[in-house]
């Protein structure tokens, strides 16, 4: 176990400088030219703490919000960016019992999962079964945890419920359709892009065109409501969505995506989807016979502290992935170069399932022109960037930027 | 099976008139003079119903807030008091498959089920384990339904959590304590008057003094708060048990008690009981990963129609009694003549469990004259008022009044 020296003293004794390696970095809040990739020195982990050599990141829609700096607290820049990651254990703190060196790990991570090595607290570093791969890993703690507390810890689904989700295309999406299929006889309806139809339709019961009407659309199938409202996207689609509860219904809201319009902030979107959310009496609660919740998987793990119950959440998880029940399905695997590719295609909501990073993966080639999806964000061909080209902590630039 | 015979046929046919039963009658919204005891035709079950000649009835607090006619959608009156009853079926309506003539059941009802012979619909009217009293039985819908659904449908309770509970002494209370002691591990905190503390304190891990600052009594005990509150009370108690929560704690209201203040309807608690409560953003919920519920058993089941729900609950309430692992506690069995004195020892918070109603009870002897223990509610001896003396329609005075 390496002992944990204090940078300061390292450097008095004139010891050579700590291993420095690759990380995402946000430079400032604002479109995706604020993403940098930048070398970093690593420190050796400290107590409780785990040193992984990544093999595989996750990208989540809350990194684009990160990005924009609409997250209610906002870190401060620059930051590296990322909530989780997969790799091996390659150094141990100590106070990490259960973990040991060669270890295929994922993490959860508060920031700073996305670097060529990330150490991160032991308390969310949960080892991954033999047949899951890097990339599965890298996709499975934030999706698979929150649709999993959802659906089984604060919506109590069991058999013959009916559940309605948006956005059952992406990482969460893919989450709730696999966790849905668990139980018995379960109804599950769903938004999805026109594109996505023919791919996910097979894993629900009615997929539901992110354009259309979907309360009139839910109340045509099931005119009485659904047992279930999983929300990601809060503003006026909270109200809609506790109004599609039937008696006993349950309304998660997990976030809220429609925060994010442009590539930037925008200040209405934000103001927005805030004024739009009625409050709620509870006397109305008691009145219709219905539950509303909220659930922030990193506001439980790191401000809350629930890492303990967050475990064993995840290995009822894993108990479903060894049983094959479940599998994260992966969209495409980018360079740290191309995460503004990948944030765009996300922003767009052209992926179905996860988009992972790979440290180890070769940015696309340079000369290759890509046309504009979007013109907030011009895909622009840049200059040299590949990781062996660069030296110490001079940014490279990402792609398309 | 008993022909359906509209009234007016008969009455045009000459037929005897039909058979006449006591009945407890709200005459007018009001104090406890408000209640009488009166014969009224009881008619033939029709389609989908079942007669049952009642042997037992359930008193609960919601019954004080029918006679003040402080419910939301108060009825008319007059009408039949009492939303539970036991008793043996003595005909049935057609469609009633499953139930005979002879069986023992309970029933749960919207109004009506304080009289000798009750006319129940059969999908709220339950079999009765053999070994199951009448009192028992009458004690067991309301009470145990609302304890059972609140704890493992909605909150879903389980190993290893921490629930607080207004009024652990009473009927509501004692079926908390009863099913939270089904699942291991479990913390109980409730409140009580202090005269209870003896007797309930086996049934909890700490009974807090109902006078008592529970907050802070229950933040010296568990600084980090339940994961579950089951609040009868309302208004300010309403957002104190939101305050309660832990990170992913639910909070389940169940009732307004708070409401009833005097003997009769006070427009100042009616009005400050919903003031007080505040609106909760579903926004707020997600920051805090909490959970905010109601559960209004009648509403669920007479105006939201999902007996097929209350019935799966029954039955697994009905398996826990089997099993011996559920008995409801009575506190004391009345005559219909003496409904005033049973509410008036519910308004006072003197029950340590159910109170009961037996239509074949003598009332108590009319010379006992009791010291009144609420000055809004004089306690006198009456005239005549046995069931014995009185003929056809005549109300008889309850007892007290």
């Amino acid at each position: 176990m390496p002992e944990t020296v204090k940078p300061d003293e390292k450097a008095e004794e004139g010891a050579p400088a700590p291993p420095q390696h690759r990380n995402i970095v946000l430079t400032g809040f604002g479109g995706l030219k604020m993403l940098k990739v930048q070398r970093r020195a690593s420190n050796a982990p400290g107590p409780g703490e785990v040193s992984i050599r990544v093999k595989a990141c996750g990208l989540n829609f809350v990194d684009l919000m990160v990005r924009q700096g609409v997250l209610d607290s906002p870190p401060k820049t620059p930051l590296v960016m990322g909530f989780e990651c997969a790799g091996e254990v390659e150094a141990l703190g100590d106070d990490t019992a259960g973990i040991a060196v060669g270890d295929h790990v994922m993490a959860f991570t508060d920031y700073g999962a996305w670097g060529e090595v990330v150490v991160a607290p032991a308390s969310l570093v949960f080892k991954m079964p033999s047949n899951m791969s890097y990339a599965e890993g890298a996709a499975l703690p934030m999706n698979y945890l929150t649709a999993y507390i959802m659906l089984f810890d604060i919506a109590n689904l069991h058999k013959g419920m009916s559940v309605f989700a948006h956005n059952i295309g992406g990482g969460v999406g893919h989450a709730i359709s696999q966790l849905c299929r668990t139980v018995e006889d379960v109804t599950l309806y769903g938004t999805a892009s026109a594109h996505k139809h023919e791919v996910v339709k097979a894993n629900l019961t009615s997929v539901i065109d992110r354009s259309a009407d979907y309360l009139h659309e839910i109340r045509k199938l099931s005119p009485e409501g659904v047992d279930i409202v999983l929300d990601c996207m809060c503003g006026e689609d909270t109200n809609k969505g506790i109004s599609l509860l039937k008696p006993m219904g349950k309304y998660v809201l997990y976030g809220s995506s429609n925060i994010v319009t442009g590539e930037t902030k925008s200040f209405f979107s934000f103001a927005k989807s805030w004024w739009q959310v009625d409050k709620v009496s509870p006397i109305k609660l008691y009145d219709e016979n219905k539950t509303i919740s909220g659930l922030q998987l990193r506001h439980l793990a790191f401000q809350q502290g629930q890492t303990a119950y967050i475990r064993s959440a995840m290995n009822r998880l894993l108990q479903l992935y060894t049983q094959g029940k479940i599998k994260p399905v992966v969209d495409s695997t980018w360079a740290f170069e191309d995460v503004a590719d990948a944030m765009q295609k996300m922003h767009d909501r052209k992926n179905i399932g996860k988009l992972i990073l790979d440290p180890s993966m070769e940015p696309k080639p340079k000369a290759q022109t890509q046309q504009s999806t979007d013109e907030a964000a011009p895909q622009e061909a840049t200059a040299e960037n590949k990781p062996e080209a660069e030296e110490n902590k001079d940014a490279s630039a990402v792609n398309g930027q």
